[in-house]
């Protein structure tokens, strides 16, 4: 690998576990072993390194958020989607764990988080709007809007906020708490079937918890 | 009004508007045209005026949270009542809008917020059972737990969404969209008259918005 792959990786690993306004420079040369001096021919900056995994989280959560949605959805393949949206937050999570001052600080970035966030609440609404569609949730167009804004506050909040509520836990079980909240906020649409729904749900979340 | 209680003030301010992390006790002597040397004299550091701030919001928010729960909910009553929620993190909103780091940096904080949070857990809980037992909503023991969770997930990051979200707004206009949220979230889980409270909802939001 790289210096320069090794000095992202080592940054994102400390931001994610320090909080990014905690790490300096210096910190991520110590950590790997380096002078500053060679961390600098590869980075002019805390800025530069920050802008660089965005970039990598843009892309690759911008993949996710535009994959296909398929029309058949089952509540499995939901779980699988909102699973995988839930780990690539978590993986960059140190640009949600302190969202309104790295967007204050970084104004490139602020753009961009804001573009991603609309691009949430698209995909969010047609998911949505597919369901009904499809017959299996009945909603009108209002309930709609608070619906899809839970959703993407939930996607956005969820993993602070689920470590203010219960402290430390393995990642696993911080992901697997937010897609079950987010389906079951779904369940009270469903236009039959709810209590199947809601027991696959729960049944789904324990064998996830204890495989 | 004392010096000490102008120097909270303008702080509250200063914190609120540029974010606590971007504000220093030069800032604040400067913005009240005093010496550095007179606000040490009241408060020997950023800590000291950020923990008695605290101290307030602590004491007015644990009023709020604790204040008794009627039996027979009007939707004006949760209204309102949900609006001086709203209104009062609006008030110390620079604690919410930098959470992780600002409970991160002050650890007699982090415990005092954990607690807030516990008690908005247990206050949005026994509202909700209320409702269960006044047979105003319809609703099993394991939805309560997501819907509760939903509550405070809501109350603590409204703000911050809609800010992200929507940009510059009115307070009014995010206090009264927040509560919107939070009562529309209630509301499929109606035993009855479903649609008469949505239309309420709608209408009560309309005329808070356009008074």
């Amino acid at each position: 690998m790289k210096t320069r792959e090794k000095i992202l990786l080592a940054s994102l690993h400390l931001f994610n576990e320090e909080g990014e306004s905690h790490v300096t420079t210096v910190d991520i040369a110590h950590e790997m072993d380096i002078s500053p001096g060679n961390l600098y021919y590869h980075f002019k900056g805390k800025e530069v390194i920050i802008e660089n995994l965005f970039d990598r989280f843009e892309q690759s959560f911008g993949e996710i958020l535009h994959a296909p949605i398929k029309n058949e959805l089952k509540i499995e393949d939901s779980w699988y989607y909102l699973y995988v949206v839930f780990e690539e937050i978590y993986h960059y999570r140190f640009i949600y764990q302190n969202l309104s001052d790295l967007l204050q600080r970084y104004d490139s970035i602020n753009k961009r988080f804001r573009k991603i966030l609309n691009t949430k609440f698209q995909t969010a609404s047609s998911v949505i709007q597919a369901l009904r569609s499809g017959g299996i949730i009945i909603i009108d167009d209002d309930s709609i809007d608070v619906l899809v804004n839970n959703i993407v506050m939930t996607v956005t909040y969820w993993i602070a906020y689920s470590n203010l509520r219960e402290g430390k836990q393995s990642e696993q079980a911080i992901l697997h708490k937010g897609v079950f909240q987010i389906l079951s906020l779904i369940a009270p649409f469903l236009s039959e079937g709810k209590a199947e729904y809601r027991d696959f749900c729960k049944k789904f979340y324990q064998q996830s918890m204890n495989p």
